[in-house]
Formats: C-alpha cells, structure tokens, sequence
C-alpha cells in the first residue's frame, strides 16, 4: 500500500486523490485549514507549512511527497526531500516560485521571453522602465497567483503608483518589472515527465484570462502544428533542465505568431483541468504515474473541450449536466469573492458541435461574456 | 450540501463516491464491517444492515440513500424509505433479490426466459427436474451472487446431491430450478433511468463468466443492432414496470439468436466498469445523477473496450498501464480468493487495435485464457 503525501489540500490535492484512487493509493493531505476541500475525500494533517512538527508527522506518514500548492516554502520541500522522496524535486519547485529565477533560466535555454527586469529599489524601477518602456507590468517574484501581485503601468506617472502599491515587498518576496505584452492569445502546454525522463505533452491549450484569473481554456489551441511544436519543444527542454519529475505547465503568450514564456507551474494546472474527461488519462492520474514510477498514459484527446471556470460561487448545474458533453466540477468549496470554487468541461468532437454547445451553456447561465472568446476562437479556422 | 448515504461499502460505492465527488456531493457508507473499500473514500457508520440504531444515524445523516450492496434486508430498506428517500425504491430492490420474482416479473412483461420452477421440498424438485429436463440448475432464490448457492445438475442422478449441497435453503431463502440454457453467448444491458422516468442504456455489453463469476466484459457487444434493441426494449420495460430510479443492469443468455433474461441487478453492474472511461458518462455518475434528479448524462462511448476483472489478488499493473487505452482500478482490499480486488480496462479505437493490446496484457501477465475469448470476439464481423 503506498500513500501519496500532497502539501496543499485545495481542488488540485481533491482531483489527485480522487483519480489517483483507482491506482490503489491512498493519501495524506497537508494544509494549514481543517476545512481544505481535498480533505473531504482524503486524511488531512493541519499545521503551518514550516512547522517541523507536522512536516515530520506529515513524513512519516507517506511515502512519496508532491505538491497542491506552488508556494510551499522551499526550505520545507528540501527538509522533506531529506526524508522521504519529493516530487518535483526543490530545486525545480524553487526555480517555479521565483519569476526571476525562471525567467533567466527560459532565457538560458533560448525560449524568448518578454523583457524583464529585477527590481530592489525605486530607483531601479524608474530606470527599468525607461528601458523597457510602457506599458509594463511590476510583479512580486515570489507567491503571486491568479493575477495577485501585480500592478499595470500605463504610462511612466504610474510609476508612484506601482511602488506604493508594491514597494513594500521588494525586501520581502522581490520585484520584476515586464514588458507588456500585446498579444494575440494565450496558450499553455501541459505536460508530464516521468522518472525516467520519458516526457509527453497534452495538446496545446488555449487560454482566457479575466482580471488575471483564468477564465476558459480550449483544447487543442486553435493554432498550426509548427506553432504547438515550438511550445512543446520549450516545455521539453524545461522538463529536463530541471530534472522535473511529474505534471508542470508552461504558460505562453502568442504575439505576432510568436511564442514568449511567460511563467511555469510546477504542478497540475487549472488550464489542464480538461483533461478529466477530453484525454485517455487525465494530468492528475499522469501526476501520480510519473511520481510513482508507473509508465505514462496517453495523453491524446478525441474531439474538443472547453473548460469554464467558476469563481466565487458555484452557477447552476443544470445547463452543463443537460449538454451532452457536459460534466461539472464542484470543489466542494464555501463561495467567497474571487475564489476558484469549481469548473466544467465541454467536450464535443467538432468544433461546430462545441460551439453550439458553449452558446447554450452560455445563455443557460447568462455568462455570454465567458464563453463568447471561446465560440469565437472556434469560428476560427 | 448533499449528502448521498450508500447501503454497502465496497468496490461500487467506492466508484460510485469517487465519481460523484465531482458534482459536489458528500457520501455516508454504511457496511458491517469497518475496513470496507468505500471507506478509504468516505465516512462510514459501521453496523449490521437490520441495526435500527445504526440505521437511524445513517438516515439522519443523508439526504438520499442508495445501495451498493443489493442484499441489504428489504425490510430495512422499507424502514429507511420512510424517513429519507431511498433509490431504487425497495419494491424495485425486493422484486431484484428473488429470482423467482424477477422471472415472474420477466414473464408477465413478455420478456423471455428460461424454464424455472420455485422448489419448496424434495418432491416439488424431483417433479420440476422431470418437467424442465436436464442440465438444469438449483439456485437459492436470495442472496446469490458470484454464482454462490448454485448447483448445477447434469443427470436426474444428481439431485440428491443438489437438495444435500441446497436442501436447507429452502425454508430460508427459497429455492429455484431453471433450465439449464446452452447460450451462444451472455450479455447484459447497462440502463439508467431518472426520477422523471428518462430512460438510457449504454452500449449492449458481451461477458465472459469464470466459475459463475464476471471474468471478462466488451463494449460494444459484436451482436447485430436488432439484438441489441430487443435488449434495450427489455430493460426499458422492466425499468417502468418497477418504477425505477438509476442504474440497473439485465443480464441475458443469447441463444440460437434469441435473447433470454437471467437476473436483474438494481445497481451499479460490474458489466458496466468500463463506462468509466468508455462512455461519456460512467454507471456511477449517471447512477448519482438520476437519484437526485439531475439531467442524465450522455450514455454513448467512443471506440471499443474491454473490462478485465481481478480475482482474489491483484496482478501487476505496469502491462495495463504500458497499454495506450489501459485503465487501472485497484479497489484496495486485502487478496482473498474469490474476492474482486479490482479491474482494468482496455480502450482501443477499432477491434484490431484493441485485440492487439489486449494480446499484449495477456501475454504481460499471462493471462491469456482470460483475454482469449474476447480476442475470439472482436475477430468477429
Ligand atoms: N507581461 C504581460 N503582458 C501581458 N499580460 C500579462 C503579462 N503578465 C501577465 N499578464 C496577464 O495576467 C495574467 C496573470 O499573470 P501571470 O504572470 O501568469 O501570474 P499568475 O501567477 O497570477 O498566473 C496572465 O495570464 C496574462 O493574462
Ligand atoms: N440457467 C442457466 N443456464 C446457463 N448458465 C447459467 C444459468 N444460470 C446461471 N448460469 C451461469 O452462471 C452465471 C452466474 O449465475 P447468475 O444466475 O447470474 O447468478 P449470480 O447472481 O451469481 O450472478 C451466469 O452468468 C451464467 O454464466
Ligand atoms: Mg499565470
Ligand atoms: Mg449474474
């Protein structure tokens, strides 16, 4: 009997135990609230991420570690990885944390990037966007998600703005500045890499975003294959740079029919949450092969999917659970502003098929607003 | 929230949780015994199924009931039905644990079956030996499953031996005589029905029994879509005669091209596993949708598959998981002979490519005999 350990006990630690059930395992979700929603369906321990005393009970307790959530410190992954086997391992998990760190490594190994600039002080900032001009994004390096962390510079008078809103984390996680990029769409590649380096990607995903939150994704992207064959060579050479052992996510923007690296999840990620029902093995079960040791799944799709996220309060079921392609994802969540509570995928084996459905989700719900990108990104040829 | 409570804590509660999780819904399992599969899954109240105190916390615990386990005493099921609403409704259940009653109720609805006689005494089998011939078969009319409390009686001399192996039953749980049927092959339909009498099969399923028990299944059966709707015309029957609600399965002989009704199983079906990843919609969800009135889903599945049962222990997985279409279910239970431990799926896009993975996991655990009926299948039309 093996158990998976998971740091983390959101919707990513619930759908890992409950696709990883079938294997035989069992697990032990680590999270700092009782009441984290994996732990519906799995044993949890409580405690502070840099608490020695439930890591150390947390260790003896499982015998293979991973991750829910990115932002595990990373001196608790490496105390960890002392005692029992962690996957990813630390080092690629550190360099996944820090925007900097990643980015220099996307640079090192050729994948463009948008420009960058490492930001200590206000004077660097001024000086970093007389250089990479406006607009410009300032980010935290280190424990953003979901668009949090962030300040949009317009023009150089936001400047006061931006420190005021952030200048105070510089000394604590670290600031960037970006470029801004114009671009046309944003694509993902999800993929797993297996103990033994075997490495497999799941079609190239297409991404909308709303206030930083991901909204929809497509699958696959609607793009030529030349493009979709840059993007997995990217997540290849990343995959083995750091040695990455189980399912990352490199996130990409598309400018000019050109791909630039925006940022790397090291984990399973909220544009692979399709894979449920769209592919032959989901990212949750390859996750748990790859950290195992068991061979990899295939990871093609028949046909289409849309997921649609929900953020803040679960819609009405029913439009979804109608559709004949339609499966709904509730977390298991209390509703709260902002907060990812669940999800849907719609799977059809046509583009035309997909879009009808999307439109009738769409006014079932009254969210036109979400699946309009979709339905227009699918006209596309 | 919504708490389902399953009667019954094995492998199909189990599934039955693990694919209800994602539409947001919590599970109470109620078993005999602590250590039951499900409840590495879900909570569990622990109890013999006619303990009106453990019947009672479980009532109050759920907002629905239904069963995995299709013995759970009548009466209880009566007795819950009238403080929570229970699925199948227990007239469903009772008429579904007496094969004399299913086969009555198969007769009286047109639905052809093999010649049965009930058997009270020793006489009664004598005169219903002569009049339905041999090979014939003594059944316990309850609580068989897995081809227990069977007796198979090839000559008139055999008799004495039946009544020794199955003579006390008779004033416990009832016996039955039925002919012996020299089937071409088995099949089963795999049918939900929702609490607004919405009715849907999945595909015709072809089984292969070992020793009375389910050894191999395959999606969609290699019979001819005449067969397959005279099937489904069955069980469609069947489910509004007993004013069903979810998933049941039929099981038929098919001989000399003419289809005859075996038994009813008011449950998720173990023919029906490889709906998890062979159809849109798995038994279990479809099962958890149509007990709460939720829109079913769509019953249809994309290519061919084949459900492979483990019997006693488990084998090794890596064959299975080599496999592009394998699918590994371990129900994690401790090996026992005679218990299924678990299953595995084999998905493939056409019957060549199936039988050529299938070849290869036989060979991978040498377990040809198993695979070898249903290679004999697909290398028909
Ligand atoms: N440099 C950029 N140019 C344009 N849009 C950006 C840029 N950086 C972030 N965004 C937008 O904000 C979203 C969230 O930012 P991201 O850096 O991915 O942070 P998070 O960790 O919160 O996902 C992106 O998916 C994109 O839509
Ligand atoms: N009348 C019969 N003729 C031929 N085979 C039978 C007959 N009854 C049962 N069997 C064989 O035994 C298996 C198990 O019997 P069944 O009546 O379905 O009981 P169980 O409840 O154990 O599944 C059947 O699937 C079939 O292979
Ligand atoms: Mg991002
Ligand atoms: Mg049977």
């Amino acid at each position: 009997m093996t158990t998976v350990g998971i740091l983390g006990g959101g919707q990513l630690a619930r759908m890992l135990a409950l696709s990883g059930a079938p294997l035989g395992l069992r697990f032990l979700v680590m999270d700092n609230v009782a009441d984290a929603c994996a732990g519906q369906f799995a044993p949890m321990v409580v405690g502070d991420y840099r608490d020695e005393t439930t890591l150390a009970e947390f260790a003896s307790r499982v015998d293979v570690a991973t991750f829910d959530f990115e932002n595990v410190p990373s001196e608790s992954a490496q105390w960890l990885s002392e005692r029992v086997q962690v996957f990813p391992n630390p080092r690629a998990l550190a360099t996944a944390q820090d925007r900097l760190a990643e980015k220099t490594l996307f640079q090192k190994l050729g994948i463009p990037v948008p420009p960058f600039a490492a930001i200590d002080t206000r004077e660097q900032l001024d000086a970093a966007i007389a250089q990479i001009g406006t607009p410009c994004i300032l980010k935290t390096r280190r424990l953003g998600y979901d668009g949090k962390g962030q300040f949009r510079i317009k023009t150089t008078a936001d400047a006061d703005a931006a420190w005021d809103a952030l200048g105070a984390q510089a000394s604590k996680v670290g600031l960037i500045l970006e470029g801004f990029v114009h671009f046309e769409r944003e694509l993902s590649v999800v993929a797993v890499r297996g103990r033994d380096g075997e490495f497999r990607t799941w079609p190239l995903t297409e991404n909308w975003h709303v206030d930083g939150v991901l909204s929809a994704s497509l699958a696959p992207a609607r793009v030529d294959s030349a493009l979709a064959q840059v993007a997995y060579e990217h997540a290849r050479k990343l995959g083995e740079a750091l040695d990455y052992v189980g399912v990352f996510a490199l996130e990409l923007f598309c400018r000019d029919g050109e791909l630039l690296a925006n940022e790397l999840a090291p984990r399973v990620h909220n544009s692979g949450h399709w894979t449920i029902e769209g592919s032959e093995t989901s990212q949750f079960q390859n996750h748990l092969r790859a950290v195992l040791g068991l061979p990899l799944g295939d990871t093609r799709m028949v046909g289409l999917a849309c997921m649609l996220n929900w953020i803040g309060e679960m819609p009405s079921a029913t439009p979804v659970l109608a559709e004949p392609g339609g499966h709904w994802h509730d977390y298991g969540k209390l509703p709260r502003a902002g907060r990812k509570v669940g999800h849907a995928t719609v799977r059809a084996d046509s583009a035309q098929a997909l879009a009808t459905s999307l439109q009738r989700v769409g006014e079932g719900l009254g969210r036109q607003a979400q699946v309009d990108p979709v339905i227009a990104a699918l006209a596309r040829s």
